[in-house]
């Protein structure tokens, strides 16, 4: 399974895709960071960030994209814009029918170091180990994107697992 | 000059086309709210809203879109999916290369009502007798909608009379 991870912000826009499946070694496709200026107008920085995901879908045919929850009671100065550019990033992903997954940080951070409280360094180290890299991705924003390629592989591993165990738990009962 | 004034929001979202210029009487082209079900996935509901606006431009080729600008303080469990709908209506209208800006809320209700905190119903009335309509446009979107059209066909000819003024005042003094 290949999955698009995208952390959605005006300023900075990771994209990072990640390729395996839950128990195998997972696997780098690549990673990316889309700036944008803050010199230009708000619908011109996302018309940049639309052309680079649409780009990044074109190129690396993910099966699956996940993309930051965005909250509210995040960063009054920057949350308009974040929720902005993850509004561009589920429309790319949907138009073209794939799945469309949110995470939060919270879930991102407990499923690649265990801690749901883990700072950005911690990520950085494990999204390295993970996917067998010499060094953290950088900025923040590329391993926060591959940490949230990572989760939906790994959560959605486990959610097979589950609903599979259900459904034989409800054979057995009926 | 006809203007397309979106007031985004994830469950309405709504569209109004006024034409006219400062000085004349306005005209009501056409009004719509597009809605989307809250038990649909967020993704599908913005692509529905970007669809309906991708429509609505194909069809009024507006010279200029007006959009509400979308603040932290708003209602919480709201914000979010009206900035993630405003993140559309702006990447719509500047991918086409349409002229777009936007307008506070405050803004609006002082240029239709002259009352930066007119009630809907104010709001309501005044677009009513603006456009000369029999009725306030319901739902509260629809007349938002429009008003921001009209707010902004009125705020660009003062302000190109204003620059028209600085201009000329700049041609006499140099």
């Amino acid at each position: 399974m290949r999955v698009l991870g995208i952390d959605p912000g005006l300023t900075r826009c990771g994209l990072g895709v990640v390729e395996g499946m839950v128990g195998r070694p997972l696997t780098l496709i690549d990673v990316n960071v889309v700036r944008t200026s803050a010199q230009l107008p708000v619908a011109q920085r996302l018309v940049t960030i639309e052309k680079g995901i649409d780009a990044w879908l074109d190129e690396h045919q993910p099966d699956a994209v996940a993309v930051e929850r965005v909250f509210a009671r995040s960063d009054v100065s920057t949350v308009m814009g974040t929720a902005q550019a993850s509004g561009i990033a589920l429309v790319c992903a949907a138009r073209r029918g794939l799945p469309v997954a949110l995470h939060t940080p919270s879930e991102v951070k407990a499923a690649v170091s265990g801690n749901g409280r883990a700072d950005k360094a911690q990520v950085g180290a494990m999204v390295a180990r993970i996917l067998r890299l010499d060094a953290p991705p950088k900025p923040a924003d590329a391993a926060d994107a591959l940490a949230l390629a990572i989760t939906h592989i790994w959560r959605g591993g486990a959610q097979a697992r589950i609903d599979a165990a259900l459904a034989a738990a409800g054979r057995r009962t009926s």
